[in-house]
């Protein structure tokens, strides 16, 4: 790669010491970076003057389509609030139509704040991939599996078919989306089907996530129905390995943490989404002390409410201080490099994504320096402990502009927002027709016998135990 | 009060119920509000189609001219923190130039994220006071008072005769500000010390603040010096009551909590910033079951670091939901009213301040809905849950235009934060005269028999025991 290249970053800060230099960048890498004395030519020059630059974030887990659904239950006791609100929604308001805007949606919240790289499951999730790919946001897209009927698969037997024909269609269609497949949990997928969907990642060559974990009461039920922890399960059945995801990892017993540290899977922690549905805190420290890989997720707006991942990394970094009584747990620069490398090998990008070094993807946010709340600046803590998602000027993924000075150049925001508002006022309004769907589905933690599910579901998942 | 109105807000959503209306202003108190239909004639017309009205946020307790130090150091054990950074820093770099130049920066800081007062606490206190004036922020300001030599007050003999004549020179000099006393801590300054500041306090009729029951050293400590907890000790000394504001109140017995339900003293919790130096998690829950009045406060930004109150009122909620596994804790709207009318009452303003209601201060903020974040919005949880600072577009404080479209009207925030950013190098550079000088003790831990002291401070507390 030899310059003029594609584009230059100028005089911005860089993020590895704080310097001012320069980020040269072709065939959506970076190509160089160094002091501005020794700055390249470049076609087009971004000037960073006042800003940091610095890798953008990677959220390893969303579902992205529940945007929809953002604050239309809060604060219930979980049982009420799937019962009476979610699932009625899902039920009627789930179709390719709302995943595309409403993922379409979550793309747009994700890139505003810096966010340039998400993984993602639910369901019609080719109208996600579309979505992402429409709006220049790299991603992990994953379609659902679970052994209920589900918005796009109406018979469960044919759920890994469906997923398989998913991964088929969108590899090598965008060099943006990677599809993947979701597993929605060993709790709400029998072992068959994990088993299959396993097998059926790995002849693709693509990630397989799971909901692992996540409450009390999912471990619970998982001793009495399997006699193991679902880690344990999940390594009975051999489907444990660097490229399994479990999402959420809440409740993890020691023995569950050497499994993990064994077979390779990471464990991706939303620390927010766990805290709002008060499903516990992960034990993030210890994961880390036995070098289990660790992404961040926000999880979906259904129970965060929003996409904002700075401020997620800074809650997780408060909570873990806060409750361990020690302000040293999750110091700032550990908590920069989770953001985004970190998160990046949880999702297969381990050496091309999460970075800013030559040969890594270019995806990378310009941050504006200059609001209050950031001033003075010392350091790269400064961002994490009072930074904000409104302070992401610009954003580039893949070598691509795709936020300008606040603005989203990939899409249509006023179009976006108001495909989505039309939607939510059919939701407030109740109407739609039904449709017997399944996902989401959670464990009680102490709600009693009953099982508690999140999001889309058929009904209680204790009538289809995993085994 | 008749039309027309010094100013009218027009085609807002109005907080209470989010129907769309007007607000009426007049002589700084809101003078009327009710639907567009029944709209009066204005002289100016703000309006604010798309954007929701609410009363602005009360931030409880801060240390405002701290922001010189915000990220100056974190992720640090008190100890070393103290010592190595905070201590040298404000014994070279506090001085009433800085107290006024940081202050403001700090104010502009609270009015661009919604806070419209604020309750400060520090040196030069004159100076705090001054800045606030003139950024137009309602503001308590509270004179530092410590029995060691301190910014202004070489002399500790001196303490209560100089927060005297502060309390003095500032009642009545300002609409919106209050001259207080904050009596730093139980056990930093004797006995003889505390009940003089209060009977001051009392004299002049403003309120007394005091740092209390912070950490659990600060606890064991105070049992071992005066065999009370600090909040019986207080008792025992006289000096609860309404207008005695206790900060912090993390380590509370049940006999602690009797004493305020008795007294009838608020307690102002900082949970960022407990979680942040990791002091501990105050009962904030049983706290309002017992009808104890509590106001939330961010804290100063050496401690926080941002004065985002949102952020923290959100944070605030998902602590606890998360540590109790009890998501229906801290429900939305009971945090509204806590980051606004129950802060108000804690602060004296009780009647006056808080509510978007006639015969109230126009203390207001307008926050814009169009960000993708805010899509769909469904109700006032989505403020709490998905809200951001950045999202605050106009603030009302007494009736004046503060900030519009994001802008502060009544300070050139270019040359604050250019004042603010020359102290700053300084502060890097580690140069500045010593002087010796105490304030923002605090005990440790499990440090050790340390004193652990926040912020400036002239040596360790329990060479002066309180009593």
């Amino acid at each position: 790669m030899q310059p003029p290249y594609d584009l230059v970053i100028a005089n911005g800060r860089l993020s590895a010491d704080c310097a001012l230099g320069y980020v040269a960048i072709q065939g959506g890498l970076v190509a160089a970076l160094g002091p501005m004395a020794e700055m390249p030519a470049g076609a087009v020059i971004i000037d960073a003057a006042g800003c940091l630059v610095m890798p953008g974030f990677v959220n390893c887990h969303n579902h992205a389509a529940m945007t929809l659904f953002r604050g239309l239950a809060d604060d219930l006791p979980l049982m009420q609030w799937l019962t009476d609100h979610v699932f009625p929604a899902e039920a009627r308001f789930v179709s390719p139509e709302m995943v595309y805007w409403c993922s379409k949606l979550a793309a747009a919240e994700m890139l505003l704040s810096g966010t340039t790289t998400v993984a993602d499951g639910y369901f019609y999730e080719e109208q996600a991939a579309q979505a992402f790919a429409d709006a220049g946001i790299r991603a992990v897209a994953a379609q659902g599996v679970i052994d209920f009927p589900a918005p796009g698969v109406a018979d469960p037997a044919e759920n890994i078919n469906v997923a398989r024909r998913f991964v088929t269609a969108w590899q090598g269609k965008s060099p943006l989306v990677t599809p993947a497949i979701f597993c929605h949990s060993p709790y709400t997928c029998r072992r068959e089907t994990l088993v299959a969907a396993k097998q059926a990642a790995q002849e693709a060559g693509v990630p397989l996530f799971l909901h692992v974990a996540e409450t009390a009461g999912e471990v619970a039920e998982s001793r009495k129905q399997v006699g193991r922890t679902p880690m344990g399960y999940l390594h009975e059945l051999g489907i444990l390995d660097r490229d399994t995801v479990c999402v959420h990892g809440v409740w993890l017993s020691e023995a569950d943490m050497d499994i993990l540290a064994a077979s390779g899977s990471p464990v991706v922690v939303c620390p927010e989404s766990n805290m709002k549905l008060a499903a516990g805190i992960a034990p993030l420290p210890e994961l880390l002390e036995r070098g289990i890989g660790v992404g961040i997720g926000t999880d979906g707006c259904a129970s965060n409410n929003n996409l904002d991942f700075l401020g997620e990394v800074a809650r997780c970094a408060l909570l873990h201080k806060g409750t361990r009584l020690d302000p040293t747990v999750l110091p700032a620069a550990r908590l920069l490099t989770l953001a985004a490398e970190d998160g990046a090998a949880c999702l297969g990008f381990g050496g091309q994504l999460g970075r800013l070094a030559p040969g890594y993807f270019a995806d990378l946010i310009i941050v504006d320096l200059a609001h209050p709340r950031l001033t003075p600046f010392y350091g790269l803590a400064t961002i994490i402990y009072a930074g904000a998602a409104s302070q992401v000027r610009d954003v580039i993924v893949g070598g691509q502009v795709v936020v300008r000075e606040r603005r989203c150049l990939t899409l249509d925001l006023a179009e976006v927002q108001a495909r989505v508002r039309e939607m939510a006022e059919q939701v407030k309004a109740g109407g739609g027709a039904p449709f017997p769907i399944a996902m989401e589905t959670r464990n009680a933690g102490d709600e009693g016998d009953g099982v508690i599910e999140k999001g889309i579901s058929a009904g209680p998942s204790r009538e289809n135990p995993p085994a």
